[in-house]
């Protein structure tokens, strides 16, 4: 279970906001759950973890299993929510460090989001002498940089197994039925799975799209899927009391309304960074809409507190914190006894490191309260599968109740078009002429 | 050379702003040029691309030579300014994915910068059967977490080649004169390296601290430093019109002036994601204070257009963004051409890598511009060792000018104690006893 700690946001609030927020939530929560509000062709993760196809979950596992039998690495390619997700599960189950391992499964290099040469190079060169499989994820298949990326690797493949050979290493998720990506699957023989036509990128990890490279890590998808679905039951309460999604998305929406511009997601694990990342697109691309929303910003502590720290503690006073903690770690390090004591930490000498990092916490916490920053305490269990399962869907459900409270589209995405429309006109796509010659004055080309 | 690109931000300035602010960048940058403003007694850095120390600069490349020889990793011990610098030059110059590589210098591991009991456990995995050298980096030796990591690490180096055996394999960076760490390298017989005096860890990244790890990974630190000299005659120009930190600097207080409180700075190199983070707590903690300052974040582009990409086009109108543009890239790779052209990009066909991500810039550019974001460009070379060195040293300068310019001490960092306090109170450090009582209580403990 998820426990949402507000006590250390209350010296911020004038007044109890829980009443006078209940009922917005309680509509915001009937439309996610009936599928009725704005955006709702996208709701389709409300009740995913219940109602996911079996049988292409099953084909999940196998290819999974597939892939950790006849190669030494999978490229995952794609961008956005075809990308974070994989990747933040991965290095928060596995660490963040996976690839370094030594382990029984594929090393995972994740190509397609970007447009570095020098690092679509380097992904290549660590390929060399590699047997290695594809798996290209792209609704429409034609956005361009996992597009790009996937005909350099399809051609590696080529070159290496030959047509046949290559087919039989690439698996697409893609659109059930069209689009650019499908329709060569389908002639190639790629095996394909499903982007459904109901979920939106960012919510996106615990579909095809996030369990396929998660299942080739080795992680336990049954697991995550059931801390998913318990999740979900919780999330179905229609009340504060009880319901942690609405106490998370009511007190960061009373902070954003009081002045907080800013959150800061913290968390005391450095295999959590690329789950952070995910967590800025989930909230970031649902709220930053309309000249509106909380600014999602991250950091790592207690690294962080060597870098941000000063700001969060004196800098201006826009911020509000929410801290991912999780429950004991795997191993206990006790501090190791000094006879000589230089450090004067014999006083920490077999204490666990988990019990420093309590205190870390703690501390950490009473400062930054003090110092002017409300945080909200997100209390997971220890770091695994489930645990993991269920902070995925507490974040995307609280996330959409966050939209309907700020009053816009939680499902969409308008902005992202700008910089493609004219990334395309730039390039010379065909029938982007005219927005071409207006940008290339602009740049004075 | 770097060249500072302001005419992104005109459309929301009304003013000429430059005029008028000569005269505050002339006094900020005749304190620094002098060592005369508030915090002087920090600004060795100011002069140290032409003043460091030779003798030691050849201890520096002498001992990362035995390193090389000797060791198959260096494991990297430091936090703050003792890490994020040498992190963030070796994944620039080397990759991210460094220790991945096939390569003739070490793995180079960085701990001590967190309290991750299972972070630990993992770097000590693996190091497993692997010859390892210790290069422990904090002025006073008693920093929590360096110095508890420091505790496991050369207890793990000791079991392995004796007590005398591990003295030869550790590094310490530190004090010249005092301290717990340079008492115990004394009696221990550990070579040394000097945290100068009179630069502070967020300004160290080219003395030891930061250039023995980077010289370890086989950067030519020479060239590191010979860029920062050039940019350090750059800087030293007493006027707007040549000195790109007041180009900077100013810009970027005159939108902080005018209600822009976040400053993102965006890349198109993954590699430089580090680096980013270095410059967060430049600027974080040295203008974050008197709850003043822009607030730092960083993104990843093209990757984060498609997370943080919808928040910048239309989210709240307060941020400005900085976008750090580099050279051509060391791989053409043309993008292949394919007959079925199912992904529509044969328009693309044989252009190079660079092309692409050129006019994904540009059209960013004015997408983000036109809506409502202000952008600072910083055209640096091609990425290298002498590019980095002048990169840094005009991140440097310009932070300098700007804590002057909002009149703070760029160069202390009084909000960071308050958690450490807090901390040592809650482990039960001797001498905290009232604190730890009041802490508790708080705490409901």
């Amino acid at each position: 279970m998820i426990q949402v700690n507000l006590s250390n946001i209350r010296p911020f609030i004038g007044l109890p906001y829980e009443a006078a927020l209940a009922p917005r939530l309680h509509i915001a929560h009937k439309h996610l759950q009936q599928g009725d509000g704005v955006g709702s062709d996208f709701t389709g993760w409300v009740h995913l973890p219940e109602q996911y196809d079996r049988e292409e979950f099953a084909r999940i596992k196998a290819a999974a299993r597939r892939i950790q039998s006849d190669s030494q690495a999978l490229v995952v390619i794609g961008i956005g929510g075809s990308y974070l997700g994989a990747r933040g599960a991965i290095e928060c189950l596995c660490s963040a460090n996976y690839n370094l391992k030594k382990k029984n499964t594929p090393n995972i290099y994740f190509v397609g989001n970007g447009l570095s040469s020098d690092q679509l190079s380097e992904v290549m060169e660590l390929l060399e002498g590699v047997d290695f499989s594809v798996n290209v994820i792209s609704k429409s298949g034609t956005t361009t940089e996992p597009a790009v990326a996937f005909r350099f690797f399809r051609r590696m493949l080529e070159d290496k197994y030959g047509v046949k050979g290559a087919a039989r290493r690439i698996y697409a998720t893609t659109d059930r039925a069209r689009g650019a990506l499908k329709s060569l699957a389908d002639s190639a023989g790629y095996e394909t799975f499903v982007v459904p036509d109901d979920v939106g990128g960012r919510y996106s990890v615990l579909t095809a799209v996030g369990l396929l490279p998660i299942a080739v890590a080795g992680v336990d998808i049954d697991a995550l899927m059931a801390g998913a679905a318990d999740m979900m039951t919780v999330c179905a309460a229609d009340d504060m009391a009880s319901n942690p999604a609405w106490q998370y998305a009511g007190a960061r929406y009373e902070l954003y309304r009081g002045g907080r511009k800013i959150e800061i997601l913290a968390s005391y694990e450095p295999n959590f960074r690329f789950m952070a990342e995910w967590w800025k697109q989930l909230y970031g691309e649902s709220e930053g809409k309309e000249n509106k929303g909380l600014f999602p910003a991250s950091v790592e502590f207690t690294a962080d507190l060597h870098s941000m720290g000063q700001y969060i503690q004196q800098g201006e006073r826009h911020l509000l914190e929410t801290v991912v903690r999780f429950g004991a770690s795997a191993h206990e390090n006790p501090v190791p006894y000094d006879t000589a004591n230089g450090d004067g930490l014999n006083f920490l000498a077999g204490k666990p490191m988990d019990f420093i990092r309590q205190q870390a916490m703690d501390g950490t916490l009473l400062a930054h309260v003090e110092g002017g920053v409300p945080n909200i305490i997100l209390q997971a269990g220890q770091i695994n599968p489930f645990t993991l399962g269920e902070l995925i869907y507490f974040f995307e459900y609280a996330c959409g109740l966050s939209g309907y409270l700020l009053d816009v589209n939680p499902f969409d995405q308008p902005g992202v078009e700008a910089y493609k429309k004219n990334m395309f006109a730039l390039l010379g796509k065909p029938g982007y002429e005219d927005l071409r010659a207006q940008l290339e004055r602009k740049l004075g080309r």
